[in-house]
């Protein structure tokens, strides 16, 4: 198991179909949209100065939408994650 | 439904009329105006040092500017909204 | 009506006179001035830490000057507003 | 009469001879020094996180030294004025 | 022995396979992976406001991954250590 | 007499000799060294949030070593000195 | 004596041996190594918001491990020293 520190979140990402049925790639704007995923972990939280943590406001299972490009890869047992800080989850879809 | 994480807001822009009818772009100015949208959702704010949140200071309903630039496109069940920062909210329509 | 939020505050700009009576400009110096204004509607201020505002040192009436090049342009019903952060207006003349 | 807001500080400025007698410029080094100017006014202060004000350190009459460049020049009534934050005072000469 | 400072973390590197048995390098993508290491010794915290530390939020022997590039490389008696600050671990892997 | 204020403080250089007796620039190494200086005056230090001021550590009369290049040169009835931050200061040479 | 500032620590460096007996400069890596010295003196700390200092985590005589390229080189009565402050020194060596 993968236990993520801080603000982190382990996301497990939702590849969105990006090909039709014949295989061609179909941009839909030039603009990056942001991507989604489903919330595998949950770090503590960030330590405030006052000595409390402020704990990632989403919890294991949520589906997130989340800043593209934000955070680092981890392939673990033949799956890939990724870590971003809770401060890149833009919104839970429910 | 959608729900903002943070001091994120959630819009619906109304997209001006940038054409006439004849089809012709008129800029009104070389210098970017902000735009104008409708508050769909608002996050629970975000997180003081003191334990305490600044909520977002607007509405769902309110019409507001925001800076144009700001935030991140989500297309959601056919419709495009626009998450930005409450900060990045200007002025609120009254 | 439009309501600044947080530190801002929306202005009615003053245009200078840059042009004589033949039309010449008359550049006074190659460094920028700032500009003058009008206050016309002010936010309640930014949030401290300890949870107070800091609520913007000028009322409305006004007249103030402010960094040029400040702030953001808004068209409402026909008038030009700026609005800038109470950060930018450098002082009030009383 | 111009009041200056926060910790910003209206100087009137001692322009400093530059030339001799003949008319020649005589650039004492290629380092640039600081200024020499008279308090005019001064603002509240700049707000703190304990929501004091930290009142500018000079009075108006002072004779101060400030950071050459820094500030905004102001024409009110026919004298030019320079606004500077009162960070950028060097030092008071008594 | 080495004792790591403030919030710093000293790691012991696992060098991961990057060679196949006939010798080839297989990238598996362009995007670069964090590493994994092992927890050898934590720092006594990071110096809070309030007087407190922020204790590293893992123990020795455990197994972490990290930020690749993060930190700076010790060699002590033969041993290559890497020392990192524990915000540049992503996760433990338990 | 020159007051300086905040946490600056007002030195006068001890200008070490750089040639020797026959003229020679004789350069020591290619990394700059920082200067010797003696304190001449010291501001009532820097305003911290919690109201109180960080005194400057050093007093009038220690010769310090200061960051090369740090502060403002001021000239002062026929004087020559340098205004540097607190922080500037290296150490105290006792 | 030289009584370093704030969070600074004052270093002697002990220069590694960077050649054979035969003379040759034998470079072990391309990536650059932390440098080991002893800890000759240490400021009083850095001041923290609330009044406490930060006692720098050094005593006298600590054989200390430092970034590379961190801090100012001091030549006093003879001898070379490095200051540096006290967030540059990577860990102890016991």
């Amino acid at each position: 198991m993968l236990k993520p520190l801080g603000n982190r979140v382990l996301l497990e990402v939702k590849k969105e179909e990006e090909k039709t049925a014949s295989g061609l790639v179909l941009p839909d704007s030039a603009k990056e949209k942001p991507q989604t995923a489903v919330v595998v972990a949950a770090g503590e939280g960030r330590l405030l100065d006052n000595g409390n943590y402020s704990k990632p406001a989403v919890s294991v299972g949520d589906k997130v939408i989340f800043e593209k490009y934000a955070g680092s890869e981890i392939k673990y047992q033949g799956t890939e994650y990724l870590v971003v800080k809770d401060t890149d989850i833009i919104a839970i879809v429910e």
